[in-house]
């Protein structure tokens, strides 16, 4: 394994700097009041594309060297990556090309395309995305940077955890959602190397439970089922990210989509933020687990605030 | 008419300062961009109660003399208002009496009984809410504070354009919305005080569009008819609003229900913040006249974010 060091992660925080927001810290008493935790929101929904992909998308295109990067930079992913690596390839001013399931929500293509991203539509399934990439990757030589399992991404979404922890020292605790582990390694390595005495726990969807029982098992290990509103955390956890995440993470709390949905209305309605439901994972396994939290400082990461606002009206 | 000064103004905000929030300004380069305008948003949906009201709501209830106040505080209000009157009420150790008609959302109405007011219900017109209200004044002998029509209301939803004007100087407008005209009058007054280079527009719904035309008839007119999904904006101006009104504001801008919806979306989708309809009319209304703004500074206020989530799946 490739060690992943302080020295990696601080460097990769300044690299994308220029191009990334350091997203606001924000509190609310009610939830306080609710949960008996003091809880510190960072706040990745009002990050640049909406969501903390951008810090891994950008430190991968930014670490590339000139000669690989000018070829252009390829993806499949129907969420919040493929808009990461439109946006990051438009910085760099080279060309992104994203391989999309022909399923993908309209706003979020379009998002793509607004980045001046070219696509690629494929089944809405894993063998056809991956043949289409390679495909892609082939004709154009663009260099594949994978949604999670990449040490550039890890450690460009560790910078997320690294702003947290300087702005609020002293957590006991800090709480992120894991699909494919991508934030959670980047969060355990932040942790590891600038508070130690942080636990970290990641929230799982029920319906999307293959970290939890990865770790159950130690070797990598697919969901049960998949099925669940967090449509972020779908994805398995890889060999990258999985052996930091089996070193360093303190639990993972699996929720239900009742529980989710009641956790992202609270943040609606209380907060007054817009949040997708992947990032209510962390809260409703805080909510769920409150005996573990009472009365102690809790850094929480909202992973990205894009939702299809259609489906609020079925959710709430 | 009673004369609102400057030095009232400075003394409402320091009355209030211990129990409002001084609410964030933000910006959206995407917003910017879409409007060719350079727009400061101040967050009141990130007020305390989720809504500017409690700013008049707390300036009144603390203006009352002990004697007054201890009898208890008595509104009729199905929205912001209410709350911020059992809110302010609960802050000195004083009763709230809220006559609101039976047909209230459940969630407004858990909130007012949350600060624990005591609540009235009557049928949903305005002969039995003010029928039931003085009934109420009548029996508790408490202080009836209007939801807008009230000088000391007035001059405390003056403090939020002044916090406004502070934080970001020369300003070339300021948008708010307007209803009864609180809001719009308090702004009036502080944009007169405290930055008169500064022009002051309101939006309004075409659904209730009552203030567009007691100014151009200049007296107090009904709407020629009332339907809008802005519920916080669907009453007339009182004899205290109008006058201020008719002396300082630049123009009445009128948007329809459409042009709201698709103003909050941007602000769900581009922000992510949650705002409620009546919150989106100003910026529908600089949408529609963009070209009244190209290139100018406007400080713009989001009112409230107290929605019904429900609804968001049918507007979206």
């Amino acid at each position: 394994m490739m060690e992943i060091t302080k020295q990696h992660i601080e460097d990769a925080h300044e690299r994308i700097k220029p191009f990334v927001h350091k997203t606001p810290v924000l509190t609310s008493r009610t939830l306080n009041r609710m949960s008996g935790a003091e809880i510190f929101f960072k706040c990745e929904n009002l990050q640049k594309i909406g969501a903390f992909k951008i810090r891994g998308g950008m430190n991968s295109v930014l670490s590339l060297s000139e000669e690989k990067r000018k070829k252009g930079i390829a993806t499949h992913s129907s969420g919040n990556h493929a808009q990461a690596i439109a946006f990051a390839a438009r910085e760099v001013d080279t060309k992104a090309f994203i391989v999309m399931p022909d399923n993908s929500p309209r706003v979020k293509v379009e998002a793509v395309k607004g980045y001046g991203a070219e696509i690629f539509f494929c089944q809405p399934n894993q063998q056809a995305r991956e043949e289409l990439l390679q495909d892609v990757v082939d004709k154009t030589g663009a260099e594949f940077i994978h949604p999670y399992n990449n040490y550039d991404v890890i450690t460009g979404q560790a910078t997320c955890a690294k702003e947290l922890i300087k702005e609020v020292p002293s957590l006991d605790f800090i709480l992120v959602p894991v699909g494919g582990g991508g934030l959670l390694s980047g969060t355990l390595l932040s942790s590891h190397y600038f508070s130690p005495a942080t636990v970290v726990y990641a929230g799982e969807p029920e319906g999307a439970a293959d970290a939890v029982l990865s770790i159950k098992n130690n070797k990598i290990e697919k969901a049960a089922f998949v099925k669940t509103i967090a449509d972020g955390l779908l994805t398995t956890l890889g060999d990258k990210t999985f052996p930091i995440i089996k070193q360093y993470v303190k639990d993972i709390l699996t929720v239900n989509d009742e529980a989710i949905i009641a956790a992202m209305q609270l943040v609606y309605e209380k907060m007054k933020l817009v949040i997708e439901p992947s990032a209510a994972v962390p809260l409703a396994a805080l909510l769920k687990n409150a005996n573990l939290f009472t009365g102690k400082r809790v850094g929480l990461i909202f992973s990205g605030g894009n939702v299809e606002l259609k489906k609020l009206g079925e959710w709430f």
